[in-house]
């Protein structure tokens, strides 16, 4: 049985992966996303950016694997961006950013862009690799403002790029979206399928279960 | 606080609720659901079908809570429809059922009605009511062979309306969706969120959590 490789910390993602059967080895790239993106120029298209760094987060883990004898595994790098009005949105940080965020975003909509890669490693070795990105319309609802307040008050907005998730309280708030919900969680279980069949893996041959129920 | 009655018996709505910041008590309705929308006649809409019967849902659980000493409480109704070219999609039951489901759904699309009614229940008498539904345009992805049929053997795809989930193994086969993704899963939380408001309640009374990370 193939053995996934997540390069990603983000426990977001490992949880999708596991609700879709898959029980990945988590493996943390060290690069420099700034340094990356800025060898792109100022003119990359975020597409590019978000499909380069998840390129460079999967190559830069495949070295050390063989130590730990994952010498026949498929990698999947992961990268995300959140754009409003073409502009970046990371994580408020604070109460009184994320107020702020949600006073500019209430009512309209967001774009969800998600890069991923994944590497074919056999016997150690960068067989193949294929990578691409996809996006996604997110809609965000008007919170009244008690709602919203509350919301802020649990804290989880501040930590979270674009502050809202779709999988817990924030759901409340996500009106509708265009395109792939796993990708807006954090991994886009399609796009990673269509990346593995490029590879020549299929995801059943990943899944860690034959009967779920 | 403010008491979620939830009445539904369904795993997956529970489990968006508390993911969503919900603890409701389950209380399930014993309505002949046929019978109700053969009454509706069979020219009834299904926008209309799914909206009367989680109206149904939640007034027939509303008279059993005061023994509970659930005086004070909102209840959620809810129904869920899959349609595909109009016509009304159930549990496969069987592999062979399931499969020739799958061959004709992949590549195209699905529309998912949700129906949900929410009752404000003050000294055990409801005081008002707000009901509605959405619909989710849910976009097959073209699984290979080899996938759709260790899909089929894990049985999952054989006990969910329309042979698919979206939070578990079937999310690898769902290209994307136009629409509310909680409602696909089971309960359409930016639509209860908004019914509550109809009612007089912010969804934020009823979140058991003032602190998630």
């Amino acid at each position: 049985m193939t053995q996934l490789v997540l390069a990603s910390a983000s426990p977001a993602r490992l949880a999708v992966l596991r609700a879709a059967g898959v029980l990945p080895v988590v493996r943390v790239s060290g690069i420099d996303e700034d340094k990356i993106a800025d060898e792109l120029g100022p003119g990359a298209a975020p597409e590019k950016v978000v499909t380069v760094l998840a390129e460079a987060k999967a190559a830069e883990i495949v070295p050390g694997l063989a130590a730990d004898g994952l010498t026949d595994v498929v990698v999947v790098g992961c990268d995300s961006m959140l754009l409003i009005d073409g502009e970046l949105q990371g994580k408020p940080g604070s109460v009184d950013i994320a107020r702020r965020r949600w006073a500019a975003m209430a009512g309209r909509s967001a774009t969800l862009l998600t890069g991923h890669c994944v590497m074919r490693v056999i016997e150690g070795n960068i067989v193949r690799v294929a990578s691409d990105h996809s996006a996604t319309v997110v809609h965000f609802a008007n919170p009244s403002t008690a709602d919203l307040e509350a919301y802020l008050a649990t804290g989880e907005p501040l930590q979270v790029a674009g502050a809202f998730t779709l999988d817990s309280l924030g759901g409340w708030f996500v009106e509708k979206i265009e395109g792939d919900p796993s990708s807006v969680i954090g991994i886009g279980l399609p796009l990673v399928r269509t990346l593995l069949e490029r590879v020549g893996v299929s995801v059943s041959e990943l899944w860690r279960t034959q009967s779920v129920l």
